[in-house]
């Protein structure tokens, strides 16, 4: 499970950033660079964690849409497969082999549904689904029956995201006897991703918003049980938000994702004990190294990572390892950085750490992994622009 | 000059939203839709306007990043070439064999330097780069001297853009100097784009920055052809502008991009009537065309376009032709609509509007052309991801 890339298909400067065996010195900018060893740094931590609580980590593969870095999270972090937002972003790891593969999203459109009944066959694997509305059954099942195939459901409770889902016990009752009662579907279990508390500074509030979470889900498959309907999977978690999960005694799976990189608005969350998270529990691997193109105003450098670069939806990027300058605006193709005392110099590079790392990942072909200065490994960003 | 597709080797649904001579209503969403009609009336409007007024247009590729669209505005808007942003970018259409290419930008990295100095024979045509700084002047020089090419020098000044450039007249003429001097280059004009003003909404707001513009320009021009230094070209000019550089009596060349396909953030903008310039001025023919995937909520729809398929740095995206419904958040790969009335069904498909055209093209890789409800083209974001 990897992907092979012919290496000499690619011109550095133009269609890559670099290729495996370089100096770090020497990638062109702007780039997406993983520091290697902080990057399994943390991947084996998030993998110790959930072992150590007895939780599966199916990792979401959204987040990096890259074959590589699963690999990476299955291998060290005993990660059980992959979570995607998209029927083509799960074909891309079904493909690659991932044998636990859940859509973690619901798909409606027919043509999408087709190509999903069908992974399974590619994969050789599991493939899960979620579901908010009665009516997908039907299309769903009969999809897998035509196929052959057998697509695993989960009912995806809307705990607090404020998104796809349903709210209550007895609509999360009609959708599993649905799916009990439907051909070549097999009710899985719960999806209840708690995503709008993931980025709440406070600790405290963050696990208030879970506890709430834990509460509604809970009653569910209290219900569910009471109805003869057992749950083998209850899905969720974030990178602010796992430990609420794993110490719940009702989720039994993980579907953290940023930990693994880290980005500016996770990093300024808060822990238990009142410290950012990425001043310890998580490190920065996850940059977009950026050059200095202009000076030509004494107080203000000009760098090559703007908008075509990043998502500035969370957020501008925070200069990685400084003070003495800051990222201020962001253009199409520039970056404005202030440099009040004119320490930076024409062809200085930067990393900077991006405000979200998904949508950032998202913009770019290719990570670049360095360690010890050299260019480690050139990795493509297997399901980029794979949206549908 | 076109962007040849071999469509066998690409699948509907996982890595292209449509093929040509398939029906409208069978897209692939998310997906960027150009409306054929919409962008040829700009695209013939822009060409049009130049012409009577006497003005070159070397039209943004930044924008579009593709060659068919630039064929569209050279052969049916008259447009001379393209202005890039990076050096990868410009390779795109020097391969594309476009005889026009200014790199409306600085180039300082040598390795993008070298690149850049080859671009004159991918083309076969002229190539120009601008500078904002003296120490520029030599690396440029020793590069094309080595690949026996000659590069076409801008001095780019700073008229309000707060980017690069020289805010100076002293500056410029030192910089038209030391090209003069130099082997291998040669200057041949201004680059002088007020940027920060293209998106004030008041039209007496952006004439009044735009005055004080071309005064600094002027001043410059005044004095180098006082130095006996001749400027053949100034050039710059957007969506927001292009009217006061063409009546400037200074400004010789545009460089407008975002007209062709309009975007929220520009459409808000109002001409000298005091109306919206996407009301009557430029017409809507870019849109993400979304697929409503849940209902659970009944008055919340979510759509399967969100962060991944465009940026929202200026904005959420609107609902074209809708006031009922309201795209109201958008998450990695969700939007929330706001629908009060329970008008929207689930595989309901709507057209946004996105905030800013330029870096939502860059996260997609294909365009599908449509016109009379079948899809005639899918043109790919050539230089989608060329950022070097």
């Amino acid at each position: 499970m990897k992907d092979i890339i012919d290496f000499d298909a690619y011109e550095v400067g133009f269609d890559i950033p670099a290729k495996p065996g370089m100096d770090a010195a020497d990638i062109q900018t702007p780039a997406l660079v993983l520091d290697l060893d902080a990057l399994e740094r943390n991947i084996k931590k998030m993998g110790d964690y959930a072992k150590a609580h007895g939780m599966r980590h199916r990792a979401h593969g959204k987040m990096h849409k890259s074959v590589d870095v699963l690999k990476l999270q299955m291998e060290l972090g005993g990660a059980v497969g992959v979570c995607c937002q998209k029927v083509s972003e799960a074909e891309v790891f079904a493909r690659a082999g991932v044998k636990e593969i859940l859509v973690s999203n619901q798909v409606r459109d027919l043509v999408k549904i087709e190509r999903l009944a069908q992974l399974p066959k590619m994969s050789g694997g599991e493939v899960i689904v979620c579901i908010d509305d009665v009516a997908n059954v039907a299309d769903l099942s009969a999809a897998a029956t035509k196929h052959g195939t057998n697509l695993g459901v989960f009912i995806e409770i809307d705990c607090g995201a404020g998104r796809c889902g349903v709210t209550t016990t007895p609509a999360v009752v009609e959708l599993a006897r649905a799916v009990k009662a439907a051909e070549s579907l097999t009710y899985k279990g719960i999806q209840a991703y708690q995503g709008a508390m993931q980025h709440i500074d406070s600790f405290e509030d963050r696990k208030a918003k879970l506890d709430a979470a834990i509460a509604q889900v809970s009653d569910a498959v209290e219900t569910l049980k009471a109805e003869g309907i057992a749950t083998e999977l209850v899905s969720g978690g974030g990178t602010g938000s796992y430990y609420f999960e794993s110490n719940s005694g009702l989720y039994n799976e993980l579907q953290c994702g940023s930990y693994a990189f880290m980005d500016a608005d996770y990093g300024r969350i808060l822990d238990k004990d009142g410290k950012r998270i990425d001043a310890g529990e998580w490190e920065n691997a996850f940059f977009i190294l950026t050059s200095v193109m202009s000076h030509a105003k004494a107080d203000k450098a000009i760098c090559d990572a703007g908008l075509k670069a990043q998502s500035v939806d969370s957020g501008l990027p925070f200069i990685y390892g400084r003070n003495d300058v800051e990222y201020i605006k962001c253009s199409d193709e520039h970056g404005v950085i202030s440099d009040p005392n004119g320490v930076l110099k024409v062809n200085d590079k930067l990393k900077l750490v991006p405000g979200h790392c998904d949508p950032t990942a998202n913009v770019h072909d290719w990570y670049v992994g360095v360690r010890n200065g050299k260019v480690e490994c050139v990795w493509p960003v297997s399901a980029r622009g794979r949206a549908y």
